[in-house]
């Protein structure tokens, strides 16, 4: 993606701060129309996504939102935009801190910071996972695949894709039994690769377990397709009967390839990339 | 500038989050080109602006800085971006906390969000002036102004312009003593007149003081000039003598003006509105 290896430093997880006996967690996400954003998409749907997307990355930290920034550039559906922002920050509690709106030409872009607070130390990041843990993943694939083939049909499918649901109740709850954790963007196979990558291991994925969790016949596609923000993660086993995950493979030590479906290099590309 | 007025909700100060025993400021400003940023201007001055104008709320508030989170849109000058982002977090001693990257086509928009520690508390804002207090301003006035008209020169007020120095130690010292503080990022008057309908009172400035803090012959455009990022305070009589503070004026009950030059309402308009 970028150019630049000092530029990619910014493509780090969420930043962990220690600030006295607590930890502090920021995250930053940009979204571009046309780019993360469909130039026809509504401006209530737009700001959830924006926060949304943010809350899901401290989900994936196991914590407690403290309030966002939020970016703003200014256009003909602002009342549309501070109608869904007031509905995803009602809906999580979420304090609006501040931030800033801007009114330019052409594409439009929004931005988000979310601060948290950190509910168990060490916080969870992608490194952690180790040969011999358990790879479990949250809820359904695809699901936002078949919503944006829907939208605006009001079905299930249709809200996970217009508006996602941050997990930052079940992200609390596993952050202290997990060695790795992250939220799906981009994919699962994609997503999946960039933990072993960090982790410096292989996650070896079971199709036979993740079947059931996509859609029926879209199975290649719903591994692929980012917008789920369900949360990826690595483990003791038997994490399954105390929490609402599903087991998906096992980390292996790192071989050839650092991501292997049914013992196999799944088909490049992987997942989503921006 | 922003129709909608829960949209206006956004432009308020930096936040201020009680957290624990401390107090934590979040500041989240964007720059697009164009707008805030000409297009022809260096990306690695791009990147030392767009950490300063931050760093420089955090300065208006007495905070120390813990770190910033950067999104970069991608373009064919990444490297220069780096180089400049590293140069102003090296300078202020800020760490890079992360952020995100993004590639896409047209008008180019930059987001910085700084988190800093209050030093004190009550945390200075725009709220507190109150009358009998003495109003200040640090440092010279226009000097960004001289420097755009200079740019590339070399000269101090290109340097002004294109590197602008956001004041975090005299804002550390000041904040104990003032009333009310902000840093000046759209002109002097526009300023002055924010903060004195945030105190509900009138801002009452002496042109023979300002005049000396001004470039010969540009008095007028430079009370009106953004981009010079000094700080107006109020307090006390008597910070000049202990602080690198100018005084220009006094706080009074609110009249029908909130902001008057030799006692009368300053010539609209008051400064730079984006």
């Amino acid at each position: 993606m970028a150019t630049c290896p000092a530029a990619r430093g910014l493509e780090d997880d969420a930043a962990v701060i220690p600030f006295g006996s607590e930890t502090l967690i920021l995250t930053h996400d940009t979204l571009v129309q046309g780019v993360h954003i469909r130039e026809d998409e509504d401006a209530s749907d737009i700001a959830w996504k924006l926060v949304a997307v943010n809350l899901s990355d401290l989900a994936a930290k196991g914590a407690e939102p403290l309030g966002v920034l939020v970016s703003h550039m200014l256009g003909e559906d602002d009342q549309a935009f501070v109608a869904g922002l007031h509905e995803v920050l009602g809906k999580y509690d979420v304090p609006l801190l501040g931030g800033d709106t801007v009114r330019a030409e052409g594409r439009r872009v929004w931005g988000c910071t979310a601060i948290g607070r950190a509910t168990c130390t060490p916080v969870p990041d992608r490194r952690g996972a180790k040969p011999g843990d358990a790879v479990y993943v949250t809820g359904q694939l695809g699901l936002a695949m078949l919503g944006m083939e829907d939208r605006g049909s009001g079905s299930v499918a249709d809200l996970a894709y217009r508006r996602p649901a941050p997990l930052l109740s079940l992200g609390r709850s596993l952050a202290p039994h997990v060695t790795a954790m992250m939220d799906i963007s981009d994919g699962l196979l994609l997503d999946a690769a960039r933990m072993a990558k960090a982790s410096s291991c292989t996650l070896a994925l079971d199709a036979a377990r993740l079947r059931p969790l996509a859609p029926a016949g879209r199975f290649e596609a719903a591994l692929r397709w980012g917008d789920d923000y369900q949360l990826l993660l690595t483990g003791p086993d038997g994490l399954e009967a105390r929490f609402a995950v599903t087991k998906i493979g096992i980390v292996q030590e790192v071989g050839q390839s650092s991501l292997l479906l049914d013992g196999h290099p799944p088909q490049e590309p992987l997942g989503f990339s921006h």
